[in-house]
This record gives structure tokens, C-alpha cells and sequence, in this order.
């Protein structure tokens, strides 16, 4: 497999086509930003633990009849995948109320939430990646119908066999955020990456936070998190 | 009846207890007011215009099988109502795109919106009412999922109602804002006000705004418009 040219820079990583149609490189980088991109800093070995994180847990829904678009990892920063269309919404879940779901409608900190909150995001840099609900993105022809309550169905298994997963380890999911994009056959499936960069995971026993909160909030080297749900789930995989 | 003490002061009305129970005294006022609440203005004749406006539609809504909060009109700003516990939530149901919905999502000024677009704002002065979609709605234990159902429906009808009755006499509903309460009965029913303060309306052959735009946008004299949507559902009302 031959990397070709750089398709796309997100926020912590980097996208390149290759020499299979239809397959592309994911370079997990280092970088780690907040306040929507205002803040940006490097932070050695965040690439190599999101890539690990995310491999693992990509392989497990696979197995559990998740269709994504992961394919494999090929060094410890790169991976391939499907290449999609990304569709423009960001499909958020929270299983307990933090961040801005806290300070925003004045929910107390922690509090669970049943039902599983979906919230569903438009990806426009220029408006700020507004909160929109289904009949306002089916109104302005953003998403369909059927997209919405495809995204929601699959985002809701996800949340379950992620919660469950994190359980067996001590960790609880808090929230987390995904993104699905069509194939090349017109099938929407789940894609992005599957890393503590989008989700929030909170120690069962410490109440430790093991995710980007660490960063965004200053608390000190967010990587020992990261490492931790690492060591955990690899623990988890191979005992099985 | 007597009117007895003051329960509430909204941005454009008073409202009162009166020796009957279960049955409130509105005054409409003359009062304006933009940016939530920063300007304020006393424009004259509003309080009668709106008084009367919303007189003829709960009527027409009444008769059309919309049950509902209102009783009577008994002087030219004072309506009596049925006591009910509103819910803190505020309806909004556009059919076209306009105001902050366009500058929010970056819609096209007047794009017919299909389908109607519901929207529910927690209202919450310290959270300045904020957008909310219904799964949040529920896991706050802020409504309940009948109770959303409920309004989306009762919205959907009312917008049906409105939009034929508008459309009969030249102006075309954009967008308007419901609110609900709960009976001593313990039945969920239309409350508030319909009147142009809370609806866009625009003139079919003028285009031109007939609704609080006209404040909001410093265009003129507000009361004109109001006047105008008076007159013809009055002429139609008599005609028939």
C-alpha cells in the first residue's frame, strides 16, 4: 500500500489517499486542540494511543455487527480505511450530563440521562457547527429521514456495546461523539475514529477523567488517561 | 366579575385573578419590547389590536375543535382566561424561513420549509431560553414524551387552522410561537396569546411585514400592519 496526497488535515490527523481506490491512509498526529482550535499544542505519543484505542475498538464493533470503515492498522499512527462521504452532522450521545449539556441547560453535573440523549450537530465551520433538530436538517435538505433515524439506530448500538465494553473495565461512558459517511455502494456507515479525543470516560473507582477533558481543562498530562484506557482494553481483548 | 391581584407581568400583558376561580384577567398592554427585553417602546393601540386579533383566532380555533384557554373579550383589552399551569416550554413552528433561523443555519431568506419545522425552547430568563431537542427535553425531566407529543400535534393543527385562514385573506403565515398549560383537570391546552407580536405575517401582494418585524426592524409604525390583519379577518369573519 503506497500513501498519495494529502486529502484532508482535521484536528488530529491527517488524511491521504493511497494507490487502492476507494482506500484511504489515516495519519494519527499529536496535536491536541480546545476552544475550537484557539488552543493547540502538540503532546507526545496522543497519535500512537488514539490509533491503538481506536483500532481496538473499531475491530470490536466489527465483530459485533457494526458496519464501519475501518479496515486495519498498518503502523503504530496509521491506519486504512474505507473512503466515504462524510455526511455534514455530528451525532453526539450522552449517557450523563458534562460540558456544555451542563452549562448550557443548567442539568446537574453527572446527572444520568434516560432516555440516552442524541444530539445532532451541523458541521459548518462558518456557523459554529450549529445544534439543529431532525425537522429543521430534513427542512433544509442537510440529511434525510431515513439518514436521521439510521444515525440515531447505529449510534444508539454503538453507545451500548461501548457502554457495556467500558463497564468490564471499570470505566464509565459519559458521552461521545461519531460521524457516518456513505460509500462508494451508497451505504451509510459509521467512520471517524473511536479515540478518548471524542469521548468522555470517567474512572470508576478514582472518578479520574480519561479523556480530553484533561487537556481541555488543564489538569495535567492527559496522556496517563489515554494510556490507561489502553492497557485496559488490551487486558480485556486478549483475556478473551 | 371583579378583577382581583396581579399574578404576572409579561412583555405585553398583565395578568390577574379574578373572584371567580379558575378564571384569569389579561389586560394587553401597549408595551414593545426587542432584544429580549433590552428595548422597550409604548406604542398606542397596540394592546386593543392585539386583544382583538387574539379574540377572533382563539375563537375561530375554538369552533374549529382546538380546545383552548380562552373564555371572553370583555372590554376592548381585557380577556378572561382559563387558569392553567404553562408549561416552561415555548412551540415554535415555522413554515418559512425567516429571522434568526436564517442568520443561525444560513437558510435562504423565505425558503418554504417542508416539512414545518417545530422547534422547543426551555423557558429559562437565566439560560436565555435555550433551543432543545427531545430527548434532552426528557432526560431533564422538563416534559414528557406525551406532553411533546401533544404540543407537536396540537401545533400542527393550529398551524393548518392559521395558515388557511391567513392565506384566505392575502398573508401568508411564516412562523409563530404557542405555549401550553395544564388545566385542573389535568389536560394539556393551548394558552397565551395569538396575535402579531408572536406570528410573522406577511402581505401576499406588498410583501410587506404586517407582524412585530416592523418593531424589530425599526420599519415604521408596528400598529398599521396590526391594523390591517384586524380588518380582513374581521371582514371575513362577518362574512361568513
Amino acid at each position: 500500500m503506497e500513501k498519495g496526497s494529502l486529502l484532508y488535515t482535521g484536528k488530529a490527523k491527517n488524511v491521504y489517499t493511497t494507490d487502492q481506490t476507494g482506500i484511504l491512509w489515516v495519519e494519527y498526529t499529536n496535536q491536541a486542540t480546545a476552544l475550537n482550535g484557539k488552543r493547540k499544542e502538540q503532546i507526545t505519543n496522543k497519535g500512537q494511543l488514539n490509533s491503538a484505542i481506536s483500532d481496538l475498538l473499531f475491530k470490536y464493533l466489527t465483530q459485533q455487527g457494526i458496519v464501519n470503515h475501518y479496515v486495519e492498522q498498518i503502523s503504530p499512527v496509521v491506519q486504512l480505511v474505507k473512503q466515504v462521504t462524510i455526511l455534514p452532522i455530528e451525532v453526539v450521545v450522552r449517557n450523563y450530563a458534562a460540558g456544555h449539556f451542563v452549562t448550557k441547560y443548567n442539568a446537574p453535573e453527572m446527572k444520568h440521562l434516560v432516555p440516552s440523549v442524541h444530539e445532532f450537530y451541523f458541521k459548518d465551520d462558518a456557523l459554529d457547527d450549529p445544534f439543529m433538530n431532525d425537522e429543521q436538517i430534513m427542512a433544509l435538505d442537510i440529511a434525510t429521514e431515513a439518514e436521521l433515524v439510521t444515525m440515531r439506530s447505529e449510534a444508539n448500538r454503538v453507545n451500548k456495546l461501548l457502554s457495556d465494553i467500558f463497564k468490564k473495565i471499570g470505566i464509565t461512558l459519559i458521552d461521545f461523539k461519531l460521524e457516518f459517511g456513505y460509500t462508494a455502494e451508497q451505504q451509510l456507515i459509521l467512520a471517524d475514529e473511536l479515540s478518548p479525543d471524542n469521548m468522555r470516560l470517567i474512572d470508576d473507582v478514582t472518578g479520574d477523567s480519561l479523556d480530553k477533558d484533561v487537556f481541555r481543562k488543564n489538569l495535567g498530562d492527559v496522556t496517563v488517561g489515554y494510556q490507561i484506557v489502553l492497557d485496559r482494553l488490551q487486558k480485556l481483548f486478549t483475556e478473551k
